[in-house]
């Protein structure tokens, strides 16, 4: 149930609202509308009688909300959701580049790294101090002092910090370290990680699982907004399929059903949705051009060195080549580039 | 076995090559490129001595091709190739639009339909005379009738005709009739009908099966070119995957690879991988930004009517609108739209 | 629509029902069962009004198909399907087992097999004259010469001849040459061939397509039903999945459903759906234990020389142990190993 | 690195190369086997001085592994695994069957299960108190009060408890509350989980990713034995692909390969499999004829009013039929029910 209230309602009124609601045993989410507030409501396990809301002062109407997901949802929130950072903003009308190595190999490439990336305009760092990796003998990332490596950056360059949690135990710490918090695809159903970063306040970014369908995804965001963390943002990266042409199946033809369905931005990470360096661009521009507000792409200031995943990494005169092409390409697509 | 000629080699030289390996009883395949011819040679069950051929006048070297296909190689024929009609060239410097209904109804409707095309510069109108339908009780095409229609349209308005072959019985007359001949999805692998395509003399359109890999799409490719006939356009149309958000799953990915692979055009029919209308302008847009040489979309008068697939043809304003997209941001890509 | 007869309909009765039908521009398909006769009507585009029916003598009563299949499915057609041979019954009381090599090599090859085959209790042989090839550049196979001996050893041994058509040209030489036409995976969906065999006085084996769903699966059935052709055998061959430990992704869950919603018999092709000789025998077992009619295998004197699947091909001294586990375990399925 | 000691090998053999492989800085591993030991050596970067072992006393030889997982590997521990329990013994002399409703609902429903699965010869209950479920809004469990009714079931009837550990957070309460610890399909690759359960002392079932390769799943295990833990039990159940007839794709075709690669035990679960309940008889018997060494199957009272997974969970009644089935059949497979 969706409860909009009137353009001019005070917020009394919706105080008002948000106690009936409480009344009910139910849990009110209300979310601001650039003209006007909606409140969610969820925890009902029966249908909820519309007329009690209607009633009540400064409401315009109580909706009743049919898919599975519902704070995910465009029908319960119109606007497409921005989420403001002090490097930029996140939204419908930025394009935001987000770049870095796979993970954090050691202190001097991630400052060398942040440092490239600020110099051309980048304000998002990628890096991960955590690793899931298929193998138990496979370098498993630098962990809480990869963290530490990352806050160094931040401090030293201003660039914001992507990285992932892999599970409750370091939540804090990596709240703490990042500014965007990345659950990666392998974990998009664990779903006791989803509901612990659903009490953080840091945005999370969540990548797509390797078979989930749309409305799996955006269930598992509804599992981080039902914990009150409204500030979620999609990426695609590729899904499994037969196809052996590249790592995975990059389903950009994703992008416009997610925007009809939700207001979430949705970025797409083409380096691991080809696996291949020099496929990178060309998936980067059509992601662009396919409605998508960011990509996510791993740099390296020399990627056949790389611990992981080098063969899918840009080198620094890659990034700024893409980038300038991004620049260019934007405008035509309402956006800036961030 | 590839064999390069020198850059200024005679014809004689390139016919005594021929000779030489047709001697050996395989089968030579000359095919000019912009600074030098390259002969391929197929038909070798075991290995092919290179001596034999790089101590003759005017070749400069003999080369192995290790891919199970040769004539669809890039290794084979370096250069993109492009394929001219009296109304456009497609290759690598155009962005080539193909639209029209999904089968011909009637005659009015496909002149209407050809003469709005034209009317906005597309230049290739597609239409099925022949239908390959799911159900034996479903429209099965108006067939030899359509055809006809197809030729009518043609010499009314000059628009070129993309019409698909379903069966070797009716090669001729769609070979008459149309300018591109166009093999369908689920006969990918009829290589009985690949193999008669082989010997005609206008382009094929050659769709991707359901779940063929790339491997298998250049396979089917080769098919054809090794009957003779070197113009083949590839065409993604999407493929099956467990994702339901849409009717199939587009691989726009397959591009990059098919385009270092293969020196072949590459077309997206984003109205087959969508299945919805709406869907459909941003996957064209992202397939030009992904390196495709055009796209072949579904348009109808009223799609609301169509006889088939109508959720997901564009109307004539919606086509008109997409153009418009489509030629503000071709340039950027280093293409005309066609 | 389907018109069920009462159980001691006269024959003219059903004759009356079949001239009604006609009268109305439609087909009847008369389809006698164990206790009563039921008659198909296809050729409707909307609603047929079951009142004409009720009324006619003999007619018990008149049921809406809702399914896209008619012909194809259980609810027309109640009892299980069985197809005899002058070698033995298919159907849901035995477990038929077809061997033999992928291809038609040669003439001793095939009689060997055939003999061995026979001396076992096998009373069918599957071979390919003509072979779809993934390369245009492989063994093509024998073609015409090929079915020539496939009728030297029918004609030898009395044995069954399962074979594949690849085109409408060879229709005639191949309904001729063999007691079952199979009709391969590639081409489940090529309907220009379906409606072919629909046509054919022999039973049909229809391979699954590569991404076919069951509902695809039926209605490509339907195609060769719908030409009047009722004997068809389905095959489930593996599927194209992510999945690499095996050549394909044998479904054998398809089964149950497919008993479920079909009266035509089922059969499995383990050879194809591993692609590896060792698991062959398991996926056999396995087959009968999910309710299939009957497997499909390759068999070959050397498999290691095969000049096709060598792989996935079982030698005689495999057959012969394999057949002892069947024969063994049939029993406890209710059926009888033919 | 593997080094296998001689079958006449001392305990005072065994431990010095124990103590050599630490004096490396590696870790050992000593898996007994039937005839002979085996020392599994991990935490190599890279490669291994093999003379370094081969001179030592009681060794037979040192083999390198060359698969990415070891301690799961075949190569590394020849015989197939056997896991004793009070209630009997899971391996490859039986066949067990484990069943019980999706969740703990109530402590009745669940002690009549019990009583009732005793009664006909079942020794494993499974039920969820952890739920991972899609939607934040569905029943995720009881809980730890779940897990109390799990204990008082055992107390009550002696039966041995399959339960699901969904985080860290629990991995005590769940340890100490089961017989074996369930990690489920969407957790495989949650690896903070898995090295968790690597340290816990019960036994690991480890369901398959639902898009995981053979690979992937074997590796998975790997985490879980590499902490410590080797009684791991793989458990198919089912895979996402386009099929759409059944809930999840099947893949039975997976445990010859399994078999062939790995020497843990495999088990089925066919009601996740399938999805519906009238599917799970058949695909359990072709379990058993695929070389499973068990099912997972759900059973519930009454399972039209389960609060979750009823359709596809059997009523009692329908327990006793098939069991009946597979102790008629298990011996032909030379197994017992277990």
């Amino acid at each position: 149930m969706l409860v909009v209230m009137q353009s001019h309602a005070a917020d009394s009124e919706i105080a008002r609202v948000v106690e009936v609601i409480k009344g009910q045993g139910l849990s009110p989410h209300v979310m601001p509308g650039a003209t006007r507030t909606a409140i969610g409501i969820t925890g009902n396990t029966g249908a909820v009688d519309k007329s009690l809301f209607e009633v009540l002062p400064g409401v315009d109407e109580a909706i009743r909300v049919t898919k599975p997901y519902k704070l995910a949802s465009r029908e319960m929130h119109h606007d497409d959701t921005s989420i403001p950072f002090t490097q930029g903003t996140i939204g419908p009308k930025t394009f935001t580049v987000v770049a870095g190595p796979c993970s954090v190999e050691n202190e001097s490439m991630v400052l060398k790294t942040a440092e490239f990336l600020v110099s051309v305009g980048v304000k998002f760092l990628r890096a991960g101090a955590f690793k899931p990796r298929t193998s138990p003998y496979a370098f498993q990332g630098m962990g809480l002092e990869g963290l530490k490596i990352l806050a160094k950056a931040r401090e030293r360059t201003g660039i914001a910090i992507v990285t992932e949690l892999m599970d409750t135990e370091h939540a804090s710490a990596v709240e703490e370290a990042s500014d965007i918090i990345q659950i990666g695809t392998r974990n998009m159903q664990n779903f006791s990680l989803l509901k612990r970063v659903g009490k953080c306040r840091k945005p999370v970014l969540l990548k797509r699982g390797m078979s989930a369908t749309l409305e799996d995804w955006l269930m598992a965001a509804e599992y981080v907004m039902a914990g009150g963390n409204y500030q979620v943002i999609l990426c695609e990266r590729g899904v499994r399929t037969f196809s052996d042409h590249s790592r995975n199946t990059l389903d950009l033809g994703v992008i416009p059903p997610a925007k009809s369905l939700s207001h979430l931005p949705i970025f797409v990470d083409p380096s691991h949705g080809t696996g291949k360096r020099s496929y990178v661009p060309a998936m980067s521009l059509a992601s662009l051009a396919a409605g998508a507000d960011g990509i996510l792409i791993e740099a390296h200031p020399d990627p056949d060195k790389a611990m992981s995943d080098g063969a899918q990494s840009l080198d620094f005169p890659g990034v700024e080549k893409l980038l300038g092409r991004l620049k260019e390409l934007a405008p035509a697509f309402g956006r800036t580039l961030s």
